[in-house]
């Protein structure tokens, strides 16, 4: 680029940042052209300006609809200096290079906030601004295009550097940048409509993530991998500790997710590879965490502790009794996070901003992807059916639901046994539900020493396809099993419960989770 | 809309289907306006139509770069027909209203099919198009856009039932259906440039998928569930049975991935619940077959089978022995699928033509999306190192990377227990490594009756934090271990393995599977 004069066309609905925009841009000799409400900006803040109408020698009509989409301002941004014919065309008809293009839209989830009202959302679809962006994008090799006020310093810098010109690669980025921004606009856009139509799985499903974190690398060493979310935000505070790795960031997604459908401001919940291997609901928050460990305290080690309630001082010293590698509370308190700092390894997370939301669920594989509803339920009383002859006490009804609902969030097959408010043994990940019992049954005796006629509950997360299954469950001292219904040996299961005197009881709703 | 002479703009790269359209549309007295290779097609086709150079009275400049960019264009594509000061403006300017925008693009795929050249594809990516079909999307009140070849006879029908016009229905779906369309094109562009400029977690991550199949449900029948593809095509190609459910689908991508891991025409890969329960490698196909399904018969019921081969009759026939919800071949005979046609419901795929690609791996909760490059290696002799005292021999080296191989697929914590070319117990999905070994070995114990002074191979996923696990493995008759390395007491276990007589190989890569 020479230095002669140059234009930029600037239309921006976000007007910060833009008075050292222009002190640079007017630096390097580079004159404006705009409407509406930035040309009045630009003007109030002491420059020269162009009208767009002026500039076209068109008048604006249709309420300014149709401003800046003419053949002046396009032959502008599309024409190629290095082509004659291009040149000698541009002075034929009088027109003049624009250089710069310095556009962005007002944000289309900013309208989606504002208003329910369709005719209001559509009408702020801008047309005019997505057109100009992506033909300074396509035309970059000539065109500076900025589209956020995030690049502003960066043209400053450019501008300084390279004698009021910016470098190819400098425009390429923003080029990059430019067909990104349209394509989210548009993404916005598409998803409003498909939701407006209830049109769950679309044709074409299109969508758009913000880069929250580069991690180290993926789930091993050899894989690269980065936390994206919908949200600018992903919810998870630190506070102190080692940076969070791939998996701690999958461990403590699960591990909010089961704190959080737990009844409030109760519960410990530890996870270890991404699975639950100890929850209890007690209402006295250390035992809560005494009982959650005593779960599997093997397993426990090196694991992942969500409470679903504000740490204190107390609870910080209980919890730094053991290895752990992640410690997640809904708030810390200033003395905790004292009590932390004795292990400056441990990753300690604040989830308070943490939202539990009914997205859409994505596991992909290779170049598939299922796509599904996630398994977001508020499990309660209605969704079961008691079966067996004995009926579960109220007490029993509470400790059942406890049991079913960790169970959804342990992988198939699960198996999750429960006493009172705690578990006590967890079988999961097996291809097999008989395994699985034996899994959860082995935990139980392993770690439990004080079962003698206690109330053993067992929740399975599909039904069981035998009796071998709830018989060797009975056989270990389970006296209530809570299971989905649907085998065809379902009759006998009943038959069996009801002899050896087990309650039996029915969800509606079936938890696979793979 | 009124019965009175309407405009339709039409720039279509896609010709096919013209012919048809433009009957109706001329039926309907509507007149067309188009340029270049659209227009030369119209004429040809033998109807009248109106260059836009003509309907501007602008001369075509930069070589077309600028051609419908034009305020009588967007004038009339985006005034409103119920205001009167629209339709005002328009007289004055001598202006025409546009009732139908027919565009579509040049595909950017195929341009990235025929070149590597980037200033072609940068030449290719198109400004108009997208421009007249937001504008004519976002006024989908007065406008019908259309974007696909796909669209014209629900057009042809629409229109014939409403004499000549469209209902605001009709046009609202099209306008979703264009914005999508222009948000796909730029998602493209960008992933492009993302590419090129290696950029693999650029801070806005665009995609869009397409929808194979909408499902009877999701993972579990109260969960909506769908099937996409960043294909046109999921490469599952079903040939008789029941409907492949969401987990059918899960289970499928989880075989077939294992199958093309192993080595080419061989080997038979047994799947429950998304995890391996038997895998063999033996050149004897029945064999391999049975040696797979020796690894775990019990839960190898109702599973899933792969066979990295074609299924002949006599495959087939083995097959038919087991109750079974999908098998899978590269490729099945016609004599075999006859066969199967005595088990009407079982899902039978020939996974010929699905591709394994290095496609990046998705893992969404909630609103966030851990994204990360997929485990896809090709394991080989050189990924390993032997730390023992005692080294293996050729076999030995053959099957532990067989062991190690499976162990990936394997939902962590994973061991593998192999003898020979087959898997003999299979432990997955423990949070603790030692239950995992307990696992396999039980496993192995339950189904294997002749080991008795075989070579026996265990394979970790991730390296054994103590003792406990080599050791375990050892005392049930393992005399060979293949782990990544990294515990602190990594020199424990080689004393140990010295001491014991085991051979112990380290791999350089951890496979953690969640």
């Amino acid at each position: 680029m020479s230095k002669n004069i140059q234009n930029a066309l600037i239309s921006v609905y976000d007007k910060s940042k833009l008075k050292s925009l222009l002190k640079s841009l007017s630096k390097h000799k580079i004159k404006f052209i705009s409407s509406g409400g930035t040309y009045k900006k630009i003007i109030s803040l002491g420059y020269k300006c162009t009208e767009v109408s002026r500039f076209t020698k068109s008048k604006e009509i249709l309420d300014g609809r149709v401003k800046t989409l003419h053949p002046k301002i396009y032959a502008g941004i599309l024409s190629r200096k290095n082509k004659k014919s291009h040149m000698d065309e541009l002075k034929k008809n009088n027109f003049e290079k624009i250089e710069f293009v310095i556009v962005n839209f007002y944000p289309f989830e900013k309208t989606l906030k504002e208003t329910n009202n369709h005719q209001k959302i559509i009408e702020k679809i801008d047309i005019g601004g997505p057109a100009l962006v992506r033909a300074a994008a396509k035309n970059y090799q000539d065109v500076t295009v900025l589209t956020s006020t995030d690049q502003y310093n960066d043209l400053i810098e450019e501008l300084n550097k390279n004698n009021g010109t910016t470098s190819l690669e400098f425009r390429m980025k923003m080029s990059l940048d430019a067909f990104t921004e349209t394509g989210c606009y548009d993404s916005l856009i598409s998803n409003y409509f498909n939701k407006k139509s209830k049109t769950f799985f679309p044709k074409k499903k299109l969508f758009y993530t913000n880069l929250i974190e580069k991690l180290r690398y993926g789930e091993n060493p050899h894989q690269n991998g980065a936390l994206y979310s919908f949200d600018k935000y992903c919810g998870i505070n630190q506070l102190q500790g080692k940076k969070l790795s791939y998996n701690n960031y999958n461990d403590i997604f699960s591990a909010i997710s089961i704190s959080r459908s737990l009844p409030k401001n109760v519960g410990t919940t530890i996870v270890k590879h991404a699975n639950p291997c100890g929850v209890s609901i007690n209402k006295n928050k250390i035992k809560s965490f005494e009982l959650a460990l005593k779960s599997d305290p093997i397993s426990a080690y090196g694991g992942i502790v969500s409470c679903n309630f504000r740490i204190d001082k107390k609870m910080a010293k209980e919890l730094n009794k053991i290895f752990l590698e992640v410690v997640i509370g809904i708030g810390i308190s200033k003395e905790a996070l004292n009590e932390f700092k004795m292990k400056k390894n441990l990753r300690v997370i604040d989830s308070s901003k943490f939202k539990i939301e009914n997205f859409e669920n994505i596991n992909s594989s290779n170049n598939n992807m299922l796509i599904q509803s996630s398994d977001f339920k508020n499990i309660s009383r209605k969704d079961f059916k008691v079966v067996s002859k004995i009926k579960p006490s109220k007490k029993g009804f509470k400790n059942l639901i406890f049991a079913f609902n960790v169970c959804r969030f342990v992988k198939s097959n699960a198996i999750v046994i429960v006493k009172e408010d705690s578990t006590v043994g967890i079988g999961s990940g097996q291809p097999s539900r008989l395994d699985s019992c034996k899994i959860a049954i082995k935990k139980m005796q392993n770690f439990q020493k004080d079962l003698y006629k206690s109330e053993i509950i067992a929740a399975s997360d599909a039904f069981f396809p035998f009796t071998d299954g709830p018989e060797t469950l009975a056989q270990s001292g389970v006296t209530t099993i809570v299971q989905p219904f649907g085998s065809i040996r379902d009759k006998e299961i009943i038959k069996y419960a009801n002899k050896v005197g087990m309650i039996l009881v029915y969800s509606k709703t079936r938890h696979f989770k793979h």
